[in-house]
């Protein structure tokens, strides 16, 4: 079965906007969030990813928003990859509230090097993420 | 011709990650500028709307990344109307600096009252929205 | 013993900045999230008090950095209270990395209405706020 | 006379919270956009003395609430120099809105190297600096 990471975000102040529910931008970040959780449960930690010089910036994202979130949520993101290429990864997310859908969404990320030159992914961070897709990797914490 | 506005962004160091660029949330932020300008050049400024109980929290939102902003950069967000129907207005942005375009994007917006009830966009703002994109409006500041 | 909450932190992408390091005014989110742990660990909730009317803005806030933290660092907000008087309460924070302290800090907070205007912190929650400080309150979880 | 410099925010909407006012940490992102407009202004923008290794990490920061801000309101910035040693630089701002002090506040930055090692600020800005004080700068633009 494909790896879907769950990270938990409890929602802060800062978080919202005078709607009194969460500003629309704030999804991205948690995102990112779960992308973190997902990297570091398959064992490549962005940060050294990074260090090494593999870095993902987005080239594309798409977010719906089905219900309003609120201060002091909690909420989890549940991340998985949609689709693996040489160059390019598309991870799919699903923030919920218990077992209500608040917005789901996706984000498409390029290799790239310090010089923001494209560039395959690494062969050992491929098969990781080729292993988690397809449920062979070591998914149990 | 359609109604296009164009806000002026200067990069704050707040606005920058690690990667050196800027973090890609915060065009969602800059796209909300953007819509402010635009309904204020219309001549219904959102906190008024607000006033009277018409919001448009986002239902839908995409983004696409052609380069990266760095701190500093002094960015235009062209705003315009993509459609508009008579519960929903669908805003489109470019984030330019100077001649290149950074990021690309759009937003949909569904007309709600404080309760979060979906409504009419009220008549007086659907009339100014459309003279905006059939290019009748008082566009001129 | 005064009661001390411990609030766990682990640094998002979005908090760093082109240094490569987490930028100044994320602390102070931080912090909020110190406060909203210390009160719902008493048995008021922020996201409650607000519900009757019951709000505390912050009228000074200092803070102190003494090293930098770093994406993915997981970090400890140790939050407690400095003073206590009828109308308003000062926090004391500090940000841990294990034993290195990164930052501490202190804001002060006023009680006030929907209308803000000052008010004298409702008696049922000021006694619960003396009694974390005495260290009577029950302060195990 | 001594330099002070203003600087233009509007208020965005995911700069204000549920309480429907400014989020408190908001303030230092609009104080370092007053710093920024400051050194640009005596000819040292922040940009490019980072390139050349001189970074002014914060290490000390207070901030006093007067009144709320709202959004959509407009707000100046006013950034001065309070005090200049080898090392260090500490600067002061207001926020003002029209007559009225919004908030008012300081921050002291202390000189360091990529490696975060302390330095002495280089001889020409503190020369630029020193004369903005005192009022021998180029003030005008």
């Amino acid at each position: 079965m494909a790896l879907c990471t769950e990270s938990e975000i409890v929602v802060r102040y800062a978080e919202t906007d005078r709607m009194g529910v969460v500003y629309y931008a704030n999804y991205l970040i948690w995102m990112e969030v779960g992308r973190t959780d997902y990297l570091a449960e398959i064992g490549f930690p962005y940060s050294s990813l990074e260090r090494d010089g593999v870095l993902f910036p987005a080239c594309n994202a798409s977010i719906r928003f089905f219900r309003p979130s609120y201060y002091e949520d909690r909420l989890a993101v549940l991340t998985s990859i949609e689709s693996l290429q040489s160059r390019k990864v598309m991870f799919g997310y699903r923030v919920m509230r218990g077992n209500e859908l608040v917005v789901s969404g996706k984000t498409e990320h390029i290799c790239v090097d310090f010089q923001m030159r494209v560039k395959k992914i690494p062969a050992k961070l491929f098969k990781a993420l080729k292993a988690s897709i397809d449920g062979t990797g070591k998914v149990g914490r």
